[in-house]
């Protein structure tokens, strides 16, 4: 179940970075959608390293490959198997480390949890996992654009370290996103953010930041009412996510300075009677099930474990080392490349949750 | 699936406010568990209302029964069943508002989700939901008290609005937090939030805050290493519980604001050899799985939506209405009875996730 | 996940036959469904010992509550549950052979699995453990004739030992099941299967034989196309209850004897044009999907394991010994009382399958 | 989850008959097992078509791939993926047929559940799917083989129509069932199996039969005692094979003619105090949990269902119309192809069953 998310459409995602290729099996997916390989070709260039001076200059291809569950451009209903080939595998880059612990990656749980773990790189733990979860992601957009042809996700950078932008949720456009060479639609703090990350990365030092997520066109019903309620599976699939740290829904962690008066989202009628609330603290979630507003929440990312410095560690022989990397390929700020990551993860749980509704609601012709 | 948990120690919790019972059957917990009636009545007393000015004043009794599972104070590894009565049902105290959509309660979404609501009062949304997701939880307990009796787990309250106590996770004890009316093991800071929290209610308003959770003696190796990361997994509980609005592992939003040289977790070893991390800015966890370290997360509450203020509101025929609520019993700061919930929660989790790693190591005797 | 089944329809069932109550907790029933307590009343009487001299005399009230998930009548979309007390404990008839191994009961296995085992019956292994499957069948039972008025359920028994009914199954009616004290609608066959049941109890002895189940009114388009194929968990299902032996899904083992061109359903069309086939061989499912024909399938159950007869054993000590049971409270023919089991199972199975494709239908508008 | 099976040895298949390829993704195999190439390809092999005159000679090379999970031969504890290329696509075998629906086949009930079906072929209902349950199930093998080493897994063609093969089970070897090309191991039922199946391939028409599996070193206290029982798990298993109509276990029908006397199982102590049972009608399952004897189950498959005789079918346009095949690459008895699928099942049965219960006996050192 490690590798699984899902109740109806339901993802298996597979691949080491240095294997012999990563991919994603979706289950689920109803038939007659859409899908053009290049709906998921597109998707998985936005988290492709060696974009800009910003990411890693690892250059894989990421070329997609459809093996199952579409004839004609069109599902199937049976299980969609993507894959995409391992082609830049360098296993040398990384055989200095293979006995050494590094500092917050996951080489000493890794070995603690199988009692082996992958002679070369992070195994599973490498963000080159994420390319089955994009995968999966092109294809979750693809059927919920079919079903719900107003629903939009947006996903930015709204703070590298504390560099924070000033962004109106409800002006951000994809394209303004995009044109941004690390995913901040505020072009002010852009400059500033960029300048942040060529530093830190002059340094051999790293940076984190935030991420926040707005989805628009939703709409309410979705979610169940206790344990898989809408945030909390949002919040463990942005928890799946490599180097995350927080998980926020509406007001967040500032909506706790708040009092109750000061906190609520009152209802109100919009002019075609519908009901709507007047403020949105709640982030389009109440009971944990949407309501039809805006979902907005954000998600902290940490500065990339991987420097280019010394740093103290041990191996698994149980010595203290110094560890000290020659240049390799890594970014020095993930923000950038994750901002598709989230975009897929509310895919994924937004197209399982749909499915789920769908359940209840034909049933009883709701 | 909505009120379930859990993968082997499955949970299934069920009971509206104002129905017959509340209560949780849990599904997978081994044989030969020793479990006291006494210890699931001690769990539910910590969440229980009424225990001080602080809390609502809503007297249930709480009393739990153990209708299967157990024989001789043992558990037969069936399903156990734990229920409690709903002795205290007011049906009339919700009467006048059976029609308004209360602000940021989960009364518009559930009638969007099902079509229908509960007459009275929250159903499933309602905190006393949780006495279900307690009751698990002490079965839970019982369970890791006997598998891993180095296991501690405390949460307490780090934050009333803006009140912040200062507190050493290490040096807490469950006394310090039990002794506190508001679990806040900082004298100071409880003299502060108290006064808080009785002005807040003194104006019918309400007020929100941060818990803190803090678990030592568990060991290396929980967790899986993509969906299902153990931080993932205590995000979703987490979410997943009534008023939250946040969840951050380790060093959580703060971390994002720090270099990766400063935020970095170096490895060392202790007296006896072992692996150990000078810090734990990541709070316990490393790719998904615990290393031993003690886990550390927080959890933000918003302030109670309960007011007893004046709001605007709409009702289900869609008038336009003002919502006055005659005084009533809840709670003006969820807080001090959340310490316990998130305890649960953790429990439930941990429990879960010991199962599924000995099926791992047993079968390779690792 | 011993005790659960289902994936959007899902059933928790629980309770020892000698410990506080029985029960289930049915989750992810849709809002708005009637459900008298009645309605559970009259399927549970159906299993109910104590009918008549051919089923066991432990008379048990078997009185159902309701203990959530329902107001006014109706399901409110929460987890239903119902509990039904056990008010005719008798641990004292057990004790003798507490720590003996009965043949062919679960008590050796029990222990080995769990380490431990109930001191007195059968534990979960009970038959009084179908009560909860069969209250649950009594909620999807109300769901399905809310959203499909034509589907009929109808199960008999079809042969007791080598005593066979001759029965047409389009003419069945359920009145004529009922009116048979061993739900044999075929008067003739029963005459002979009575006096059978009878000498054999008079023997200390017991019998087995087969039900069958037909079920009109299925919509084609259920199950799905590899592993949860429509008749692959019916089999699982019905394979779950004690003392079952096998599973037939259309011609069954017969078929396996015929050629291909025997054995071909041929396409046709009705007047209304709708496709049928001329022939019913494939028992309603073709490619593990349901085809619009009757669901037509038989389980066999064996003899009863508990006789009234001496038989050698060993006990938990490692000691051989004689079995002498006294005179108790069992059927010497399970096959009366097994019918609405398996009519409990297809509507389990058929209610979670009808919700699964809704998902899929509704979603495409199909 | 159509495609997708087990709780914790968690098999996901995927791959249309005249797509890219087929597959499996196997989640949850613990790492350090040895998983070389050869052994999924000698799996592979046996139920590979075109390898004698009594198999279809559509000759797929049938090369698998190790995509992930796999590093110096040994599993990393990831998911293990396997995929197989199509080679053989002839699409045009089908054209004729893309209206028509097949009798017997899922071509009708596919529409029905889908609202589309693809252009050629049976899509997941080809025979051509069992590709990656076979590689999954190697899998399996390699896994059980390293922890259960005494554990023998044996399938074989127990009777063809109406020639019965007189095999004693305890007898049989691995060896002798390869042997024979209908794998039979009993040679003189099988020389009249050849011909009975030659017989009908001449005449363009198909036999059914039955296949028996019988497993041995299998340990006690495998299975679940309620929904899950083993042998519920085992029925699903083979009850979701294409061309199946029946399961039964241990003394299965043929048991239901028996007094319970005659029926039950009597415990004894072998010469080393282990227990076991004289007899062994349960089949190695008494509710629903191993016992330490062999398991010993049938399936039955019906005559294949493509036939080169002419049949009256309808389209999906409405039309009566007449089938008339052109020779095409079909068996005309499939139970030869299906032996190592009834191996396949079984392996990925007990690999599942073995990790949940090693989770609980770890947990208590049982």
């Amino acid at each position: 179940m490690s590798s699984q998310m899902g109740v109806l459409f339901r993802v298996t995602t597979f691949g080491e970075s240095h294997g012999g290729a990563v991919g994603c099996v979706v289950d689920g997916c109803p038939a007659g959608i859409s899908l053009p390989l290049d709906a998921i070709h597109r998707f998985l260039k936005r988290r492709k390293p060696g974009q800009s001076e910003f990411t890693t200059p690892r250059a894989e291809a990421d070329e997609p490959e459809i093996l199952s569950g579409v004839e004609n451009g069109l599902t199937l209903g049976t299980p969609v198997t993507i894959i995409v080939r391992n082609t830049d595998k360098r296993p040398g880059d990384y055989s200095d480390m293979s006995h050494v612990f590094r500092p917050s990656h996951a080489d000493y749980t890794t070995l603690a949890k199988f009692g082996t773990r992958p002679s070369s790189g992070g195994g599973r733990s490498s963000a080159r996992e994420t390319i089955g979860r994009v995968a999966a992601a092109a294809v979750a957009k693809c059927f919920l654009e079919t079903v719900l042809p107003d629903l939009q996700v947006l996903s930015w950078v709204e703070r590298i370290k504390d560099i924070e932008a000033e962004i109106s949720p409800a002006e951000v456009t994809f394209e303004a996103i995009e044109r941004s060479l690390i995913r901040c639609p505020d072009a002010q703090a852009e400059v500033q953010m960029k300048k942040l990350i060529l530093d830190a990365k002059t340094k051999g030092d790293t940076v984190g930041g935030l991420i926040r997520c707005y989805v628009t066109g939703l709409p309410a019903g979705l979610g169940e009412g206790v344990f898989d309620k809408l945030e909390a599976d949002l919040a463990k699939s942005m928890l799946s996510l490599p180097a995350t740290k927080s998980f926020e829904i509406g007001s967040g962690v500032s909506g706790t300075f708040l009092f109750g008066s000061e906190h609520n989202d009152v209802f109100d009628l919009d002019e075609t009677g519908k009901v709507i609330t007047r403020s949105n603290k709640s982030g389009g979630i109440q009971g944990g099930i949407s309501n039809g507003m805006p979902l907005d929440f954000s998600v902290g990312f940490k500065p990339v474990s991987t420097l280019f410095l010394e740093q103290d560690s041990v191996d698994d022989q149980g010595n203290k080392v110094v560890l000290k990397p020659k240049a390799g390929r890594h970014d020095s700020c993930v923000l950038p490349r994750a901002v598709p990551m989230v975009d897929a993860m509310t895919y994924l749980v937004l197209a399982d949750h749909y499915l789920r509704q769908c359940a209840l609601t034909k049933t009883l012709n709701i």
